[in-house]
């Protein structure tokens, strides 16, 4: 097991990475301020993992209770989370009770902002079970529902007080979603990491494998990213900014394609090459420094191309992003591979031909 | 004008209270983070004042978006928080759009949780119109809906960055409603601040008659204790229990009846009553002081009594309150005028006792 530490002064908690850590009441008991916990969960991940973790947790005493929510992006919304806040009144959990977020980001993101509002605050504790969600959403505090007008418009700043990423919980996770948390991965070398991005060049076909030494190091160092720029920066002004690397194109696809069609990691992997040629043409990347890029996305089975719905359409779909401030569009691009930087200057010109250059 | 200040670090703010604030453009301008405000009232207020805010800032450049929630606690649920988040989106209000809440307790508890959760926060500006909520809600940050299962069950604290009290808006005020008011205003006098008791004594029948002179410094007072306690104790550990004199008792009146049937402040003064009751019983107040008690109420055109639900009935209402800590009840208690205490000692006879003598 690896244990690191997210440094945010008495809100400071632990991430630990390992194999079985479902099995470990022992790490989930020091983090308990009662031996009462809800789960939350959803009816993917709790047919699979759910009976373990009670059992586990009854097992030392805690009284557990759970929640089932639908699969989902879809069911991320105010409907599903009132299922929680019914079971949590309905089971008299109190404010000292433990929330604990079992499944991907879509869970995570729901039981988060649960556990923030409930008695206006209770405590929280993430088991993140895809990729994305031990790389990327269970650290840094971000907790949301989405409304019809717009994804995780309503949410929270809610930081847990635990992070335990069971990487075994990997094995069951769909091949499409594991490269999909793989972009994110790729994501931490190329804005803040050039020694990460020389390892994962070296080591991607193991992650694709998912043996877990690889997976350990990956995830580790990848919540290590996180959890400096978070640190830095918690709520979103500055540094933060540069985890949305090829975001503000991405969510221009999955907004074009319709929500759901590619995964949001496919459409950060096509996102981030239009972000890396738009940095070459600004003279910051070379050819070959592209080349590599693209390799290392195609060996993790993403696309490096985006879909064609014209240069205008892609335009007109980044300027509703949140990103845009008075009118110009804040994009993040690489000075080098390793060094993300917050642009503001590109021209529509300039942008339109990195998209065109980018699409098939 | 009177201003004081709510120490709470980097998120300190002043409470402005005063005559014709409505119109002061000029005290809100300093706390906005763009020329952009969405403003959160009620249908009874609405007609009452919102022209008058929206023409002060709309002359000082501010645009400024409004909506109008149905009147009444009833409405302090989901269903209605939504509306707010309908309109935040369908105008395009930002992260940082200013949300400001005109009404009494009920809009300022649904604005600023609107606020704490749109976009995961932006900021807010409180506009209390009630005496209840100029004097206690709209101070300390805490923000709620009512859950089916529990009223202000799901929450945040959320501090607002400026409460503007102006005294003129209490003059639209139902007499009953300034009533329940000055229950929370004689609280504070009672749990810590015998000089302000000693005042109130003094002056009652001016506030009652709704004096802005009386008014403002009864106001600025009833503020100043609640900011000292919220300050030294944000997220309600310790002294912060001591604001809920009369709470418990008060709210098993409010259950017991039926929510709506007597008002808050109305069920806390006859709460109030018991527990001074049972601090005569515990040796701790005279006779004398429970008349000087009762009087002042009275002279408030309060309840001194609660009604006839049964002393079994209102153990029982009792036990199911929040401020149960492991099987035993919580009470705040008065060790003289002017001195609460949180006493979790009393015994359900004693306690029995007490309410058995205040109902009626
Ligand atoms: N909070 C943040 O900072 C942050 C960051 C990035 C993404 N997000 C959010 O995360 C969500 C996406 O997360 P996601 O990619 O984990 O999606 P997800 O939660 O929908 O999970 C993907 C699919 O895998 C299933 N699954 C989960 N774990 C599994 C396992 N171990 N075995 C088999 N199947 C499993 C899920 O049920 C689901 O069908 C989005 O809602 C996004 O907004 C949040
Ligand atoms: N956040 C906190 O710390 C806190 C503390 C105490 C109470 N509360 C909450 O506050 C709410 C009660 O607040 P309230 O007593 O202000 O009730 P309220 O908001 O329902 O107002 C009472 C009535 O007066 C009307 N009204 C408001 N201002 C008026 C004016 N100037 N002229 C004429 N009519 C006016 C309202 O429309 C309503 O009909 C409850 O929901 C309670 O939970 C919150
Ligand atoms: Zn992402
Ligand atoms: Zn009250």
């Amino acid at each position: 097991m690896r244990t690191l530490n997210v440094a945010l002064g008495d809100r400071a908690y632990p991430i630990h990475i390992g194999r079985g850590l479902l099995d470990r009441a022992d790490l989930v008991l020091p983090h308990l301020k009662t031996r009462r916990v809800a789960i939350v969960t959803n009816d993917v991940v709790g047919p699979l993992y759910l009976h373990r973790l009670c059992s586990a947790l009854e097992a030392a005493g805690v009284q557990v209770s759970a929640v089932s929510l639908p699969d989902g992006e879809a069911h991320k919304d105010w409907a599903t989370l009132n299922r929680i806040f019914d079971v949590l009144l309905a089971e008299r959990c109190e404010r000292s009770t433990t929330l604990i977020a079992l499944g991907g980001g879509v869970v995570g993101d729901m039981g988060g902002f649960a556990a923030a509002c409930y008695q206006r605050g209770m405590p929280f504790i993430q088991i993140p079970t895809t990729l994305l969600a031990q790389v990327d959403s269970s650290v840094g505090g971000k907790t949301a529902i989405n409304h019809p007008l717009g994804k995780n418009m309503i949410g929270a700043f809610y930081q847990p007080r635990l992070v335990l990423a069971d990487i075994e919980t990997l094995n069951t996770l769909p091949g499409r979603e594991l490269s999909a948390g793989l972009a994110e991965v790729i994501k931490y070398g190329l804005i803040r990491d050039a020694e990460f991005l020389g390892w994962l060049e070296g080591n991607l076909e193991r992650l694709v494998a998912r043996e877990p030494d690889a997976l350990a190091h990956a995830i580790e160092r990848s919540c290590r990213n996180k959890a400096e720029v978070v640190a830095a920066d918690e709520t979103e002004r500055g540094e933060r900014a540069l985890l949305n690397l090829g975001h503000t194109f991405g969510h221009a696809i999955e907004t074009g394609l319709g929500y759901g069609e590619w995964l949001h990691g496919e459409a950060v992997a096509a996102g981030t090459m239009m972000a890396v040629e738009l940095s070459r043409r600004l003279g910051w990347l070379s050819e070959v420094d592209v080349a590599r890029v693209a390799a290392l996305f195609e060996r993790a089975g993403l696309p490096v191309y985006g879909p064609k719905l014209g240069v205008e359409r892609y335009l007109d779909l980044m300027a509703h992003d949140k990103k845009v401030e008075a009118g110009r569009l804040r994009l993040i691009l690489l000075r080098s591979l390793g060094q993300g930087v917050i642009h503001a200057d590109a021209s529509p010109a300039e942008i339109s031909k990195a998209i065109e250059a980018r699409c098939r």
